[in-house]
């Protein structure tokens, strides 16, 4: 049924579809036809159009009306979505602190915010596309930056990715950062078979892109995972390239397409949820990274908030495919108004 | 005109187009309906359906028929258009000689193959993406290995890429091989407001990239020039990952579309057509390179032989969009074909 939906949405709206608990959810990206004068409204005060199940089999050609008046409401208002959440997804570089030179700096009013989210009664996970090193080495610079973080409650690629290189029996070929190695212990890397990079950062030279490249190509099906698929980050002496721009090459070199594990992949999200026992449409995803953090989310059918702090750029707020369900200044604001509107919380 | 037959031709057909002098070149990819006997012949003896202009004009439906009986025997022997070539275009990495440690190695034969085409009273000019030296330090290292060039007869980019930055009046960064710094002699870098990316090697570290990187991202419109488009070439201790797969990594990083300079580009190819004063139809591309090379040319009108040499590898014959109008074990056999099938030449 989905399939029906998806395809025919994109015939008639040829928008950006993210499927929530009841419905589908429509961001417009191309006008094809002209809009009803609610359907403009519903898009200029909410950036997207919500419709049950029921409602989507209108006849073609027919207009696609607001669900409820509750939708109504949310699409006045814009932040109705709100009173319903029960848990929050954190990304963590870009939203919590700043990486940098020796470890980096906390984004200011972070702490206190991870703070105010946890004691909430909200469930709170981290989940970070993070690969420089193990996440209890990551874990553990945050708590010296003053964040109060279990390593259980923190979601990283690597240790997904060791389980996908067991089960499917496969041997590495590793291009990842050092500091990451640690979690491979035990993985059987000889003669390898598939090609596994992470932010490998300064190790991504020509002469090991050119060793993994050579590993891919002598494969008679290659075969690439990429740790995230991000295109870049904001360190305090300014934006790195990420591990996406280094997949992107690969690809097109050995002409695959990697599987990425971590963040936007629907698996990884999943695995988080699993742990909240929530639903996708009961938990908020506050990233830096609109694609990766927000978009992600939403096509799990999560909510997604924006911050404007780490990698982001005004120009995120004009995306051609993806639109935040909020744009927030840091994460000490999307904390407050999550607070101040969540009936879950104590306040 | 053939903008039409373009898209009424991929609507039918979804294949691979090329225009040639006096109608355009399909080349099959997709059957999207049952097709008569004669276009199954034509395909599989000549991998491509020729029509003229005329023909073009069939009413929806009706199925494409063979041009002329020059066209069926051309079908039948799958080379008559050998007769028909008075320009040869030789691609030289790969083709001409393996390069590699100590400037590389001539392949067997391809010395005399030269000769012997030059010899024959074909026009004869030598087209190459290479940018890790200058155009004359480049022929110097073929002239020490033995073969007889002249500078005005070999085409690269980085002189056509130089008067376009003048035309345009942009100021590159440059992130070119230390041995192509010299073409840019005279050209302004000062407070770049463009990147311009070559077979840079070595100097495709982390840390250069990240330059180039904020560079374009720095722009108001990103703007990246990349010294061709290949994926990977070979040399002595292997293949090593050409500027294709960097141009194609600070795309997805500064989300651009990079401007390429050299082959595949139609420009750089229709400069050489003019030098040699002769219509693409009357020239052969000789080439390791099924996509750049050969592709490139037949897309400008040319014919391409790729030979199985340099970077060559078996899948290429099945290439699910680029075919060659034939595939030599050399370029001695290619010149062998070519001298003995043109009435231009003295044998």
């Amino acid at each position: 049924m989905e399939h029906f939906f998806k395809k025919h949405l994109m015939t008639h709206f040829n928008g950006f579809i993210a499927p929530v608990s009841d419905g589908v959810r429509v961001i417009e990206r191309v006008t094809t036809r002209p809009r009803t004068d609610a359907e403009c409204d519903a898009i200029l005060t909410q950036g997207c159009l919500e419709m049950s199940n029921e409602e989507l089999h209108f006849p073609e050609g027919r207009a696609p009306r607001m669900r409820s008046s509750v939708s109504r409401m949310a699409a006045a208002s814009g932040m109705e979505w709100l009173k319903s959440v029960k848990g929050v997804i954190l990304d963590m570089c870009g939203v919590l602190y700043d990486s940098g030179e020796g470890g980096g700096q906390a984004i200011p009013g972070s702490i206190e915010a991870v703070k105010r989210l946890m004691d909430s009664g909200l469930t709170v996970r981290f989940c970070t596309n993070e690969t420089q090193s193990t996440r209890e080495q990551f874990v553990q610079k945050l708590r010296v930056m003053g964040f109060d973080i279990s390593v259980s409650h923190v979601f990283s690629p690597a240790p997904a990715l060791v389980r996908i290189l067991r089960e499917r029996r496969l041997r590495p070929h590793l291009l990842v950062h050092d500091g990451l190695m640690a979690e491979f212990e035990g993985v059987d890397t000889s003669s390898p078979n598939c090609v596994v990079i992470g932010d490998a950062a300064d190790k991504f030279s020509y002469q090991n892109l050119n060793e993994a490249f050579r590993v891919l190509i002598g494969q008679e099906k290659p075969l690439l995972f990429s740790l995230g698929r991000g295109r870049y980050y904001k360190e305090t002496d300014g934006l790195k390239l990420d591990v996406g721009v280094f997949m992107t090459a690969l690809e097109y070199a050995g002409d695959v397409q990697a599987e990425v594990v971590g963040k936007p992949a629907a698996d990884f999200f999943g695995t988080v949820l699993k742990d909240m026992s929530l639903q996708p449409h009961e938990v908020v995803m506050i990233g830096d990274d609109l694609v990766n953090d927000v978009g992600g989310a939403q096509s799990c059918g999560m909510k997604g908030i924006q911050v404007r702090t780490g990698k982001y750029r005004p120009s995120d707020e004009q995306h051609a495919s993806v639109r935040a369900d909020a744009y927030m200044d840091d994460l000490a604001a999307a904390a407050h108004a999550i607070l101040t509107s969540s009936p879950t919380t104590e306040r």
